[in-house]
């Protein structure tokens, strides 16, 4: 198709950053699909599906389980601010980027951020979250970050899921780097309100921000005091369109991205939860056996690493940036920097719904093995993929 | 292209309604380009373009005129929530639903509304402005609608502009339904920050919301006494991810959206605004007569009628929900309802961007004919299409 001034398309690239990651085909085509009305029948019939769906990928019976027309970053916001009124103590984990996004938005929000702070690259310690409870009682919420994008740290949460319970406190999950790719089990776990972004896992484009609110958080917001200081993100109000038969116009909705969002769950569905999990798995194995072989270091705690994102320290002597600019310019193969005091000092690499294949996984170590061996930092190549080799392939895909 | 359990595709539709509206096949192309990444040194050229292309549309010199990451009322959020500090005075012209969602927004960034009102179908006077901002000095801001999209009515902004000026109060603009149908002269005019969404006259998928801020309005940013309450639409921070050469991540641009809109700016550019501006009029003119025959009753008072919205009674005896539902299920045409005080008792017909042909408005006309025919409301058809076709057609499409 002629485009103005035949204008060039934009690269080819393989998506191995943090996102966003490859997306199907078939979730592209659907994003090209001709438009209908946000409040034509047709148009309610798709709603319903992908609430449907979306709950089924949370694991949760929440009605209210649906996308919120923004990026991750304002299914974070819409989390917190439906919930918190002035002045409420909310313990927030802190060990990356994403945690210290979160004690932000509770300010925001007029609220009071209780920092639960770890170094990053290690878990919050639900002991650390016990004390506070008792010790800041009663506190409204605990926010944690379920896959922490910067350091590659996968929080576990059934602890504190209990302990909030037993505190009768409200449990936020950050789950941007899960949903789709990590087991999540939003009613299992006592996760009140959950969320996520479309261009991870769910290898969609980014632009929408699935959220779950469950009954406890609901009835937090039926008693506020004042109303949500957001019009935009007020789920009060976006209910009256997603979830209540009166289907009231709030704003227009994203047609094209809910048709995308629509797309990609039913290949989630096709391919099945377990056997999504257990691809992310061993294609994330694969990747840490070939980056060991190369001498690069895990930022993540050993039990507590990510199969979704990997945050790993280049070799000694190697610079970073260069190796970053390479593999884009010469190999088409995005990666990531490293954030805030990982600055520098690491790559973060994203095995992400399409993204997480062994061919992928295998392209990026092979790339860097030529890379490595052309600049003299490795004698010969091939360690890298004979280690990733050795891991079963069990996936499908 | 298979999908899923042979998921049917949604239905074809003319979307004749306030929005969505057609979108070109070049830009829905666009949205299935596949993907890279929001740091990619491609999509910040990307970027660059639609913000040249943005101003040009605009036009404005801003260099803060950016897409928001939302529909058209997160740009109305951000439009707000980055200069209304608690207790601030905001004048609000309130003449259909999205003026009064205005004054809703500024009560929830804690700004004090003081509401102008006119009937709907009436524009706000520029005197009653006046008279507000000496009444109520200082004002923080005075914030109109320039497209009233509930009602039709095309509000005069010049003077009001020049009013602000003189009483250094920031003048806020809500354009969703103006921008790129109708002259708009965000300089010239004196307008300290418009917003708009891409699915009305950009005929872009819905999922952005373009968005200017002036050097005046950026100068009461930088002198708040407290944060934006919003994280998320903090133009500070957005700042220095889309004009800033740091290029500082702050949230996953929605890549795909970001697509469309630039292919959409480049269809607005070949065709040029002037042109642009008189197929919007021509073909409401026409559209206008044929209504005028068939005995519907324009809402909007005379002379400030909009050329991208209709808003029109129907003749009495007419069932107008029967009317707007054999529309769409016999002839797959949508127009939009009434809304608040005109719920059943109006229509809202939108010839916007690629929906504003004159081979639209026949088809719409020629439909109600028939059925007007059929139902015996009217004796015989041709009226309103002869109607229409005494207008002139001067433009391309």
């Amino acid at each position: 198709m002629k485009r103005c001034d035949d204008a060039p398309l934009p690269p080819a690239r393989l998506l191995l950053g943090p996102g966003p990651s490859m997306v199907h085909p078939r979730v592209l085509h659907a994003m090209s699909v001709p438009l209908i009305g946000h409040l034509d029948p047709a148009f309610l019939t798709i709603m319903d599906e992908v609430q449907r769906r979306l709950r089924s990928l949370f694991r949760t019976a929440n009605p209210l389980t649906i996308p919120i027309s923004g990026t991750g970053s304002a299914g974070m916001e819409a989390a917190l601010v439906n919930v918190i009124e002035h002045g409420d103590a909310v313990i927030v984990g802190i060990n990356g980027v994403f945690g210290s996004r979160l004690a932000a938005m509770v300010e925001r929000c007029g609220g009071r951020p209780i920092p639960i702070e770890s170094p990053w690259g290690r878990i919050i310690e639900p002991d650390a979250i016990a004390d506070a409870l008792k010790r800041y009682a009663p506190v409204k919420a605990v926010a944690v970050v379920h896959a922490e994008t910067s350091t590659g740290v996968h929080q576990p949460l059934e602890d504190i899921g209990r302990l909030c319970r037993h505190f009768d406190t409200l449990l936020i999950v950050d789950a941007v780097t899960s949903l789709a790719g990590l087991p999540l089990d939003v009613d299992g776990w006592n996760i009140d309100i959950a969320y996520s972004g479309t261009q991870k896992c769910l290898s969609c484009p980014p632009g929408l921000a699935p959220l779950t609110i469950g009954e406890r958080a609901l009835a937090a917001i039926r008693s506020r005091l004042t109303p949500c200081q957001s019009w935009y993100l007020d789920v009060s109000l976006i209910a009256d369109y997603w979830v209540s038969s009166k289907r009231t116009y709030h704003h227009t909705a994203p047609i094209s991205m809910i048709y995308a969002l629509q797309e990609a769950l039913r290949l989630v569905d096709e391919e099945g939860l377990d056997a999504r999990y257990a691809r992310h798995r061993t294609n994330s194995h694969a990747l840490m056996a070939g980056l060991d072989a190369l001498g690069f270091e895990p930022i993540a705690q050993e039990g507590a690493r990510l199969t979704t994102l990997h945050c790993f320290a280049p070799p000694p002597g190697i610079d970073e940036a260069w190796g970053r600019k390479t593999l884009l310019q010469e190999y088409g193969i995005e990666i990531g920097a490293g954030l805030g005091p990982l600055q520098g000092r690491a790559w973060r690499i994203g095995l992400m719904g399409e993204s997480s294949t062994r061919a992928n996984v295998e392209a990026l170590l092979g790339a860097l093995e030529q890379m490595f061996l052309a600049q003299g930092w490795i004698q010969c190549a091939g360690a890298a993929l004979d280690a990733a080799a050795r891991i079963e392939n069990v996936a499908s895909k």
